[in-house]
């Protein structure tokens, strides 16, 4: 019989490879990120200051003694908006410093596993060293799955029907800019919560979608929360949390 | 050292999972889509008339001689428009059967693995399952890797950055329907090809888009071909067949 490790593969010398972790249930990582964190000479990760990193506790089940680890930790938190200037100039010169620090172990000749949570490509971190790295050295992106397909997972709802559109949008819009993407579309993920957690609530309910709105906090990880959106209140939501409208398309 | 198949866990007497098998190399199938392939009594997929299986292909390196596999064939292809009447109630009909002979295995005591491309709870014909037998039986869905998640890392494109909104709209949508929606975003992610592939094309020009366009086939399967939209010509497409838009939006 093969074994998923055997199937999963390992790492090559000097390569950087994005890591897609998956939505926070360690067995939501694919065979290959799996295997990649078991093998990588480094494993790198960002984090919030005085906190573990997320994408660090997804992998903690398959991380060992004495592994080599590369904590990239940001200097400010999301808590400043993205268009304050302060933030930008802050927020780029850490990614200068954190692409440096990849570059030196890849040109020591380690293989480097970056994790990323969820998928790499969407949305995230990773894109910003990929962006800084990928024309000097080898890169290997392996997919994972989404945050949001973690959460209508959890949230027991498939999300789009037959010839249903879906729109994900970032809470960060503007009010009217959301309800107008909320009513021209089937089936929506609102991500990026937190602040604009308040916006978000009487957004949905301009577009008169509060009826089929799931909340989700923390899908597959632990201290998860699922609930009607109605029934979550307050000005803030965590960092870890969507909103979904799930479609109603065609059921055959 | 945890293995991988102790992480993965197994499978419940009497329980229908949903299992999302991933864009198509084994190696992006998660760790719980993996060891349930290798210990549910019965694998259950859908397959085209005179065809493996596209899902079933997917699985292969996980299985062995002597497993228990239900095979639900399609009594008509997906080339007959959904518009039509014969179509659906031949797929109507087609769905009803499908779900007695799972039941008939649930009922039997045995725990049935029903194969799903990408992620279960996006489009796909696993949902019209579980809307048939989840209140009747246990059910686990698994989340996985999406064929678009696949296709953008094969792409090798970044899909959103920073505030982007992403559409994802099947390509059966009208053309004045698809250059509205592909106008209007700032990524987007057209799925269904087949035949509405010089449809499509040309909604992607009229958008102006098409410098931005790539068109993947059969990404991360075997025989995949990545290529701009540009290059791509033809009346029709193959049914595993996507063009995506990648966003340009803020990098740091
Ligand atoms: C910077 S984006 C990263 C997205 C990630 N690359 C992915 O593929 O899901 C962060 C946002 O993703 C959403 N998110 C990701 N994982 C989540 C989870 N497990 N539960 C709830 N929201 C999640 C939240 O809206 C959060 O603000
Ligand atoms: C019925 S939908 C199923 C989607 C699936 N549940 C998922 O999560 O990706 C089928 C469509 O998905 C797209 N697709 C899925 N996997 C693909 C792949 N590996 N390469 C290209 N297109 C793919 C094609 O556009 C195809 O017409």
């Amino acid at each position: 019989m093969t074994t998923l490790e055997s199937i999963a593969g390992g790492a090559t010398a000097g390569t950087l490879y994005g890591v897609g972790v998956g939505p926070g249930d360690v067995r939501y990582m694919t065979l290959r990120a799996a295997g990649l964190v078991s093998t990588v000479d480094t494993v790198a990760f960002f984090a919030k200051r005085g906190q573990e990193g997320n994408a660090r506790r997804i992998v903690a089940p398959l991380m060992t003694d004495g592994r080599n680890e590369l904590r990239l930790e940001y200097p400010v938190t999301d808590e400043i908006p993205a268009s304050d200037p302060a933030y930008r100039s802050a927020i780029a010169g850490f990614y200068a410093t954190s692409a440096d620090a990849l570059a030196a172990e890849l040109q020591a000749g380690r293989s480097v596993g970056l994790l990323a949570e969820g998928d790499p490509f969407f949305y995230g971190s990773f894109m910003h060293m990929w962006r800084r790295l990928s024309e000097r050295f080898p890169v290997e992106v392996v997919p994972g799955v989404t945050g949001m397909s973690g959460c209508w997972t959890r949230a027991n709802t498939p999300i789009t029907w037959g010839d249903d559109v879906l729109t994900v949008m970032p809470g960060t819009l503007t009010e009217d800019a959301l309800i107008e993407r909320l009513s021209r579309s089937d089936a929506s993920v609102i991500m990026k919560i937190g602040r604009n957690f308040a916006k978000v609530k009487r957004a949905v309910e301009a577009a008169g979608l509060t009826g089929r709105a799931v909340y989700v906090e923390r899908g597959t990880m632990q201290a998860e929360r699922v609930m009607p959106l109605a029934e979550q209140n307050g000005e803030i939501g965590p960092y870890f949390a969507m909103v979904l409208i799930p479609g109603e398309g065609r059921r055959l």
